[in-house]
């Protein structure tokens, strides 16, 4: 079906990527849960729990083409999460190994298990982007450190910034987030085996030595104890996904901003074919921004229904279990939505720095924190500051210039020396991130895992 | 693709319906945007902007196949909304014709207009079925309106009621949200149609002429103005969802709750072929419940965030008009599902007065309320309050039964007498909803139009 | 205490009013209290469940200064929410009155009726800011229903609009929530009795009369059936409260946006006495109306939370419940807080008539949907969009201007007759806001009950 | 004032504690901002730019008592969040040093910077108390490792586990927010000077040697840049702090469950003096287990809205700043208030170990998942499920006995032989938990800093 936007043919692309949707494609979805099983019936075999020919045959199955509509029916009829998949996988084996497949154990050992697996490679994915969009992000902060343009406080012309110093601290915090999956990578990334209430009773004494065996089969972490309804990675999760999205959205929405005709600092790229609007035929729409933050909006609200499947009952929840399987793939595919639009966002930005000169000149205002510190090295601080704020209202109120209005109180060479712009330490800030971003780098690579 | 899972063949049943899907359906949604198409053609007709022959043209495609992977093509490399969708249609119209599909309006008239004729038709199902689920609570509470059982606060056995009551108040709330149906209709199902920036410049004095004539033909309501950022309607038709589906849920829960084996006073039905777990073959699981309660949260964190789209900007914001896009279909998905399983889970609720019964007798407490009313009037209320709560606590505590605690206080005939199941105005109460919702409904049918 | 920011002396007028204070404060909602109290008294004094002697000693209560610590410390003493202030009122009452105190009910008699006393204050109070806003909004269309500006669609230049147009989109919305707030009202303002476990156990047949002098007593409606934890009526006022507060956000926002330097088409109003920045003298920030985007997302937060309060459990749930505890005043401060800020902002709103027409000639692109129809006539509009795509691009590409690009295609002459601001039907559309509010207005006051 | 519950006499203990409302008190709040004040003064004068003999009259301030009504009057008057405290102090100074009070800064230099300082108040107690709910969660798994109780899966009798393994999960779960805490801190640790904009242009060349002065005497981190729009660290401190009390919750909610009269597992411990309700003398609630999930809710739902302050604008967003200022006091206290009210509830949490294995016996259906181990052994795991499957179905539509139904597939002797309680590897998994978490509190302190 098509009835979801993400699987929409026409408007999926702004929802999801090719890579999201292979990731959670119905096929892709149930060859995910064969792998888990296979490494069941494996680690089973290793520990002596099934013969090894059982585990051979499951194991052949991998890879296999399902009869996707058996399972479907299957699963309908007896509304169990898995014993559709169950059936078809027994009438593709021998009847010994029939017997084998899903031995002992139950849905959330399968689903919980495929679960991870998918987030090990959305993680994977999201963090090959961070790692491209900080990488262009630092080299936006070394290019840009001394290209003066106007700080806007309250949506109001402020004092001179750089742009590297704006593009530095987008890297700043995208590097922070780097370094949350980092450290969340080896809490996130284990399996689930625990049966039908988590204790393994089907087991007896093999039943450690089965997880361990498992776990191993699947590249996985070994938890301390099974985590039915203990789902903080999973929430916490989503939680650094908004966080990551976060980061995109501020970029994306800054861009949307300084792109405004009025300000016209900075333009998203935009593919030559793109047709900013059939009415108004001059527009060229910061679409691409717009879209980054709708998708964080989405993320954001995913991750908060997420937070509430940590008050999960007893030893399985599907009140909070089950919110679980439509949330995690849908925040996926928005993520990575947002994190390859924000790739091509920052690669291809285009930086005007001499809008940018002309905008902080035409403020007339740009040079005020230093001129504060001249004539209050003068007059005290605070008397040269309610000087200041009344020769401003003078001037704004009456087309009198500053030099005028301030007349006697400072010299109007002096005050013109002073009307250049000053950027404080902004290069030695942006500086500061990308040397720090650089050491961190270069311990780490483009791969998560 | 079906890389949501919605449009999971395995499990989209879960999360939509198949009402839901044919709604929402590519196909259908590229339909539906061709019916508003048509109906700008054919209203431009009517007052005389495009000739009759154009529109007729137009017109005559309503149902065709259309050529969606072309669309899909356009789409993308256009990066335009609807220009994919105008260039297949153009291909199949005579070339003057072809000049006026879509003449001089923009997308959101498009969009808006399609997304409120799918508010119609998901507004429809959703009055149905409240209407059905009311009716069948109506039933049970007129049907129970007498059978005691066990009222519970704070997860504790508390003092009588009857399952009739309780049916009452869910009939109640479910009332409640059929009538905020019937007072949004008008508000919400309006049609858009406003050109470029809301103005609908490209028309000149034709524009209201228009409007007026497109909405008629549309059977949808006309705006006083047009409504680009105005998003109210849209967010208060998700709140008005979320509280629809937040009765629901509370019917679900308390049936989970009241199922447990401890409890077992309902049971939600169970068709035969259902496997309650793989593990534990005794398992008879609540699923349906569940699923209600979890797609609650979900419509309930999708009308979260369209309450954000309410702060809008300037005359378009892509920011916050997207994300209905995906938010406005989904969250109707979740609300059938819900509304779907509520009328089987109410129609063939099991209930069991006997269990009911047996478990009010067990906690020996049922009476505290009456026997309080009883020995207030003879010791003063707080003086019985404090005498009662120290006998149940020395009953309690000592094993020793209530009428040996308070041997001397209160004539062991007259506990005794005491000790059946004053269920007060339960009934009452029951009754009484029941005889304003008939009235209410003996004005009102089966459908929201 | 002051550990909240409402309480706050600093800061507490920023997230609240005087008002909303003043119907919050410790000793209001105890006085609160106490009124629900003496009500339920004399109800039960007319139905005979108590003695009119008790009935009028526990009346002369009514505003009588209570020993707030002694009630706090009964409270915490016996973790018990009525008992502190019960045990305080019989203290204060001779021996046979104290017995009838709070006579055979519960604390959500109390609370519930309590809150819904509350919100018939907040409702009227927002519906009272409501009505003064819809005023302004209303004169602000009228006055400027022909001033042009740029209507501004993904925060780029589009077309023509008029600030009357925008105006009367506010005015609009504002309207919707009156509608709102009216039909609610009704559903809303219901009292609560139900004892125990919502049947009135304690009363026997006395129980539904005494209802109903209790309703009348306090003023409110008459519920069909007991609500404990049939909560949609707070959770829908909570979300209509969001949907109020979300339009003055939209309001505030687009004034944020419009007040930039680098557009400055309108300004907030600002006290002489206020300091923009001390550390940029020059500043001017559009302070109240960035605190009211930041109050509604606290609200819009607060409903979603208690939407969550709608899947209460059995017949009385303290973990949905309690939630309103906190929720419902908070709520309540902000709404009130940022309809009076909105009251300030449309009131004293500057508007720069000049500034607006200034950057509708600076865009060069204004005429582009009027240009689009006059080509269109003439060469097809997609084929016109096409041409004038391709000029605006090659104008903006090479400072030619768009009469160069293209010669040959249009006369100057009648480029230049385009090149008016043609604002459509803007006039028109915000008259018709005026004249159906005014309509509706006549039917209603400034009083919401 | 008192007018929101934090600050209730009566109720403020409910919402709060006697140390969160120490740490964000009117005056601790000024006194912080004072702190900061003051370092800055000794940091300049670290550096030159001000005279140690001003710094020292600043510092001299520290402790002094200030006139919080002039400061709320000034703050009031100027519109300007410092100012009021600025002019205070300047009141309460040599002339010379008054200038040099808050000198080159703005508001967010003083006031994130104390935001920091009160999250290491807050986490300081947050990790006290999780460290101390840890170790009486480990306790209770080492105590209750083999004690057999029923496993539940929705809602309903699964198989046995044991109570210390169930209480181990909460533990395996505080155990990792307790890593995230120590993980996070560095992270969130960091003070923010930044001046107007961010680049501190009022210092000059001695702008990041000031920053180093003030970081090092207020005992914090050193940013890499200014972080006035990224607010990434607040967010996820508050998003870690709704993980932090879901798992309390988790637990709070599974007693409740337990606590059910049907059930009686456990109980929360309860005062002598409480009272469980006036009009039902016999009930004693889980008043603070409730009270531990409301308060989850509130937190989860300030986390929410912290989210959305990521997307701030350009070096300064009110919209998004001032969220903060209101969130994340209250989130503090709500976490507090959960912290320590969790900390009561394990620690006394009573457990009735009869109770729990008298509700295993009822089930009959306990030992099912070591039955279907044993009979998929000889028939075939398939075989065997199905057959179970319908012995349960008969035995339980028919009162027969399982032994009864199952007659000739199972010898009555082997099927008595497996009526116990097979808890698994229930108690090695709980080992498991505690012998990890033992490993790692030795390495670790309770204190966070």
């Amino acid at each position: 079906m098509d009835a979801h936007l993400i699987d929409s043919a026409i408007f999926g692309h702004q929802w999801s990527t090719a890579e999201s949707r292979g990731i959670f494609a119905e096929s892709t979805r149930v060859a995910r849960w064969l792998d888990v099983v296979i490494a069941l019936a494996v680690a089973q075999a290793d520990v002596g729990i099934i013969p090894a020919s059982s585990a051979a045959a499951i194991a052949g199955l991998r890879g296999a083409e399902l009869d996707l509509e058996a399972v479907a029916e299957g699963t309908r009829t007896t509304s169990h999460s898995t014993l559709g998949l169950i059936q078809v996988l027994q009438r593709m084996l021998p009847a010994d190994a029939a017997e084998h497949v899903y031995y002992g154990t139950t849905v959330q050992d399968i689903s919980d298990t495929a679960q991870v697996l998918e987030i090990a490679e959305v993680g994977e994915l999201v963090w090959r982007d961070l790692w491209a969009i900080e990488a262009e992000l630092l080299s936006l902060a070394a290019r840009y450190r001394e290209t003066p343009m106007l700080g806007r406080t309250h949506g109001q012309p402020g004092a001179p910034i750089t742009f590297g110093f704006k593009a530095a601290t987008w890297a700043d915090e995208v590097g922070r987030s780097l370094e949350r999956l980092r450290q969340g990578r080896d809490r996130w990334l284990v399996a689930e085996l625990g049966g039908a209430v988590g204790v393994l009773g089907f087991f007896g004494v093999q039943a450690l030595p089965l997880r361990t065996a498992y776990c191993d089969r699947l590249g996985l972490g070994e938890p301390a104890i099974s985590w039915l309804t203990t789902r903080d990675r999973l929430a916490e999760f989503a939680q650094v996904m908004a966080v990551v999205v976060g980061a995109m959205a501020r970029i994306a929405n800054e861009v949307y901003m300084l792109a405004r005709a009025e300000l016209a600092e900075v333009r998203e790229p935009t593919p030559a074919t793109t047709v900013g609007s059939i009415s108004m035929p001059h527009k060229r729409n910061p679409e691409v921004s717009e879209q980054i933050v709708t998708l964080a909006r989405l993320v954001r609200s995913s991750a908060g229904v997420l937070a509430e499947t940590l008050v999960g009952e007893h030893e399985r929840d599907g009140r909070s279990w089950k919110t679980e399987w439509v949330v995690l793939p849908e925040l996926s595919h928005y993520v990575l939505a947002a994190s390859g639009m924000t790739r091509s966002l920052v690669r291809g930005l285009e930086v005007d720095p001499a809008r940018m000169l002309a905008n902080l000149e035409a403020t007339g205002t740009a040079s005020s924190e230093r001129l504060l510190s001249v004539m209050s090295a003068r007059l005290g601080k605070h008397r040269a500051q309610a000087t200041l704020q009344d020769a401003y209202r003078a001037a704004i109120g009456s087309g009198r210039s500053l030099t005028a209005v301030l007349d006697g109180q400072i010299e109007p060479a002096e005050l013109a020396e002073l009307d250049r712009f000053d950027t404080g330490a902004a290069a030695a800030m942006a500086d500061e991130v990308v040397a720090r971003a650089t050491r961190r780098r270069a311990g780490e690579s483009a791969s998560w895992r």
